[in-house]
């Protein structure tokens, strides 16, 4: 059977290359990519395992739950995800809970009747921990800590809030935002670093307003009205923090009322998405590992469900900032 | 038991505005949607039908095969066939190609194991008819004939092209490229757009110059390769038609080399993603009615499912033009 080792060795490339080529996050050049998938053709590569695999299992399906699959960085965790778990021979489920207890109830109760295999929690509400333990089969978070005793996997979101806020201070800002999570949502992992923005800024004697989403479900709407509202009420903010879809907005908006870019205002972006890839001038980005992410979670996941124990029961993968023109 | 109906009745709007604020895409006002969630809270609502159909199918389950799931336009499809379906009582299974064959044949084998209720088959490569009707299941195609008796949904593309065409002739373009399909790409009906875009530059007696894609999986870094060559050997171009992603390339490395768009260089995207919400100056779009077309492709599969027939085998929903700043 042809592995994704296989197809490393017959295009000269590592095992990691292969898995860029084919989850299309990180760069790889154009020659490269095309030797990857040249050897893929050559060697008829395509995830073997699946087939047989399902005799052996109960379904080969896992499910990923996530608020909204449309958010771009959602989206390509649920890509990363499909892949690896396509590679190991599992089927990928998805389900949107819309940042909604309900649903994600709901979901809960249909898995317990549906025989998926395992579960992916990168929704963002929270429940009691024994409504997992009830599900009775493999449960982990995604940027989640469900409960004690459930492993999960997360970027290391302290370090990134640390990142942008030296960034900003270091361009000499004075008048720092930041766009954060709803006050009423969850403690994440990855809320984490909003605490950690606010307390780096005000330790070097600068204060940081921090504007909340005003509700859990986000459209693309929500960004641009936010951001209106924050120019609107600070405008002479000069450092903004937020996700990639904030700091778009931001960056958009910025231009559209005649603001300097970086020279009056900079602006941190986080997650790392393609649509920081696209934006003119390019944003300064906190990376997320997406991809490394995805691949732990489906390791983590499928180890459990083959019974094995996992030791590291909480991983946190390092973040990298990506310099653009916006500070 | 609540239904999507309900929901609507109580918030005081259409049952297609709860369907948009589900789905994240269309614009909703601010308060509406917040009424709308508060609805879908006090009543509870969730897709209710789900639990109690799983008892009477086999699996509940519809597949999606689409060629990348990071890819805006498959993410918000993808992402809306989720809602569409889950309002239905299923779950949405999701299958990326890469725009490969030997990944098509690999998914249709397992899914031909497993027990998945139905097929929606977005992906791109060609495969011989009884290939699917080897299936012995439920298969539509989206944006794709797959064969004769297997319907399919598409948008108006033909339309799109003609509008994105006589949008840069009205600008006064005199020259004109496009970025197109690849060659040996399998003939959607969404490839007939350029056909006919170059049909209609070419009657106004203007050339049109087509770059296609020079391989069939794409990465960003695709896009801006192909948009940087471009730019190299027709330094000239007045006038840009691509998706949304090379449409975004273009404009961000036009804006990088002093292009002033739109006085020196016009654009027009297709597709309407989130992406062209977040680009200065906001982009000229062809927009594919991304919401109702996950719609019908989730009524006709369903249909199919419950034996009904489908007695408009080739559904094509209508286009529209956003006008932004880059024409």
């Amino acid at each position: 059977m042809v592995t994704i080792h296989d197809v490393a060795r017959h295009a000269g490339v590592g095992a990691a290359t292969v898995s860029r080529v084919l989850s299309g996050n990180g760069y790889v050049k154009l020659e490269t990519r095309e030797r990857v998938m040249q050897s893929i053709r050559q060697l008829n590569y395509t995830p073997n395992e699946m087939a047989r695999n399902l005799y052996y299992r109960k379904s080969g399906i896992i499910a990923v739950m996530v608020p909204m699959l449309s958010h771009p960085f959602f989206s390509e965790l649920v890509n990363a995800i499909e892949v690896s778990l396509c590679n190991k021979g599992y089927q990928t489920m998805v389900c949107n809970t819309f940042y909604e207890k309900n649903y994600e109830l709901r979901y809960l109760e249909m898995l317990r009747c549906q025989r998926v295999d395992g579960i992916i929690f990168g929704a963002h509400m929270s429940l009691a921990s024994d409504q997992y333990r009830s599900l009775h089969r493999p449960v982990i978070g995604f940027d989640r800590r469900l409960s004690e005793e459930i492993p999960f996997v997360a970027a290391d979101h302290e370090t990134g809030g640390r990142l942008a806020a030296l960034e900003l201070i270091g361009c000499g800002c004075r008048n720092i935002v930041q766009f954060g999570d709803a006050e009423d949502r969850v403690a994440t992992p990855s809320s984490r670093r909003h605490t950690v923005f606010r307390k780096v800024v005000e330790e070097h004697g600068i204060p940081c307003h921090s504007y909340s989403e005003r509700q859990k479900y986000s459209s693309i709407d929500d960004y641009d009205e936010a951001v209106a509202r924050m120019f609107e009420e600070y405008p002479e903010v000069d450092g903004i923090f937020g996700t990639d879809l904030y700091a778009a907005a931001s960056l958009r908006q910025a231009l559209s009322i005649g603001r300097r870019v970086p020279e009056d205002l900079r602006i941190v972006a986080y997650d790392g998405t393609h649509l920081t890839r696209f934006l003119y001038p390019e944003l300064t980005v906190i990376c997320q590992p997406i991809n490394e992410l995805a691949e732990e979670a489906c390791r983590m996941i499928t180890d459990m469900i083959k019974g094995e124990e996992v030791l590291k029961k909480e991983l946190l993968l390092p973040v990298s900032i990506r310099k653009g023109r916006t500070t």
